[in-house]
């Protein structure tokens, strides 16, 4: 079986650990949001990519839920010292290491893809039939629209991560921009994987900065819609809140209810001109009455599974995603 | 006074510090090579420079001799699990924030000259009248030419670094290549420092990769000999033997004998055409019968001294510098 995720960091990765437990023998493809992407002392960042690659190969460290494992802070403390921003950002030693590798490589010419794979080769060599794509080998990167009472226009656009990062997604976000978007082509690979896939899975992650970026790649939503695979969008919204993250932030952005069900209206149903085959919500925002391991119907005709989403152990996502698999229509 | 002092790295720095317990008011500009320079990983990386700001900051591991204190090895330790290469040279996890701050401000188009002024601001905040010049904002890289029996030629260029670092100098080196060096020009700073100076020295550095590359730049040996200060050279050569590093594989390459006397007539006198009004050399090199603390001439009129030139502390090197202005024609 061939399987493709759509998935953005954290979330993702967690998500991606079930599915491999739930099918040990699949060809899995994740295809990561890169918006998250930054450039900070001149090294290049890509967060989510490196949180799915150090939680897939075993480097992450768990109760952090970022970073690397026997993570150490030498070089950022001396960046301190010096007194150069921006130090909002935890680049922690063993991670720079990551980030000197791939911006050297891409300076020489690589394209974010194949630097991908070459860093993956240390990461996934235990799994060689799971494989990380970049959803764009082009430069997008999210910025946030925030007020700001001292500028002339009122507002002002930050990078996601300084938002995230360290303003604590606490301004409200006027407004998501992807700049770039409009210009970027999916990666080396990603249309292939779409194309081949018997399965295609949104993983939990933020509808409007992780999964939102990856549809938005020109091309990239027709071919998945082109594709013989049937899409489970999995809701990242449990009991009215986010169960990671900070999506309640951002989803008013984008004119979207901090709900399940309006999350997966916002993916829409396939037959009504939508992306998902079947939205899987948890237990607890099971639509009516219906019951929570049974297939429903709402109203717009987006086929409902619920069921326990909280994943707390790869076991348990596992669970989850294969009742998806069997819930589809 | 304003005191220039021209100086690689480990013996310059700790010629330098000398320098200053014997002149503790003194305006010191140390002009320093920059042809060990080298970029990996992306870094780059300025050896000299580096070693002498640590150690005038008080930054420096004294028992290693180079790098700085209380240095970690994370980022190495992942480049060797990532498999990338070179591993040979030690970059430590400190001395990588003073890379990527370097790295960044020159490939924002700042000179190295202001590059290093910056990281000054922070190593040598104590001592404002002190500072450090590189010899050239240009790249100029020293190569090694060295035995290399599979080559078409039967030789092979590598870069000081890697003859110095990887191969410990054991290749005989054929040549020694300051490549660049005839299209760059003193940096921003020097001719002035010179044109100013009262007094010049050399310090005890190696004179074929240190000392010779800053006086190889265009222009600046010429303004050393024009400026009014008299110039004192410090002999890295005790006894038949270097001190520090090894000068002894690099001097045959250059046609000098590893000795104090010929080192200073490589330098040679100022009144034939050569450098020096002073020419220092330990008291095991004492020209012929000659008193260790006199002055003396040799045949070729290089007016020398002779006096106990081991660097065992700021104050033994004080010492033998005030010793040297002392003994000046």
């Amino acid at each position: 079986m061939r399987i493709v995720v759509l998935a953005g960091g954290v979330g993702g990765s967690r998500f991606t650990t079930g599915v491999r437990a739930a099918y040990p023998d699949a060809e899995i493809t994740a295809i990561v949001n890169t918006a998250d992407d930054i450039t900070l002392h001149g090294l290049r960042i890509c967060p989510d990519l490196d949180t799915m690659m150090y939680a897939l190969g075993g480097g992450n460290d768990v109760e952090r839920g970022w970073g690397r494992s026997g993570e150490t802070w030498q070089v950022l403390d001396e960046l301190r010292t010096y007194g150069v921003e921006p130090l909002w950002f935890a680049l922690g030693d063993r991670d720079i290491a990551t980030h000197l590798v791939r911006t050297q490589l891409m300076n020489a010419g690589y394209p974010l893809s194949e630097v991908t794979a070459a860093l993956c080769s240390r990461w996934l060599a235990h799994d060689p039939r799971l494989r990380l794509l970049p959803m764009s080998d082009d430069r997008v990167e999210t910025h946030v629209l925030i007020p700001a009472p001292d500028e002339p226009s009122g507002r002002r656009a930050v990078h996601f991560q300084e938002y995230w990062v360290r303003l604590h997604a606490e301004p409200p976000a006027l407004a998501v921009i992807q700049v770039g978007i409009e210009d970027s082509t999916p990666a080396a690979g990603v249309l292939d994987a779409l194309a081949a896939a018997d399965l295609v899975l949104l993983a939990p992650s933020n509808p409007v900065v992780s999964i939102g970026p990856i549809l938005a790649v020109p091309g990239l939503r027709s071919a998945l819609l082109a594709g013989p695979a049937p899409v489970i969008g999995f809701s990242g919204i449990l009991a009215g809140a986010p169960v990671l993250g900070m999506a309640h932030r951002l989803l008013p952005a984008i004119g979207v209810e901090v709900q399940a069900g309006a999350v997966g209206r916002h993916y829409g149903h396939r037959a009504a001109g939508g992306l998902l085959d079947l939205w899987v919500v948890d237990s607890a925002d099971a639509p009516g009455a219906v019951s929570a391991t049974a297939g429903a119907r709402e109203g717009d005709d987006l086929q409902t599974l619920a069921t326990p989403l909280l994943m707390s152990s790869p076991e348990a996502t596992a669970r989850f995603v294969r009742a998806a698999v069997g819930a589809l229509p």
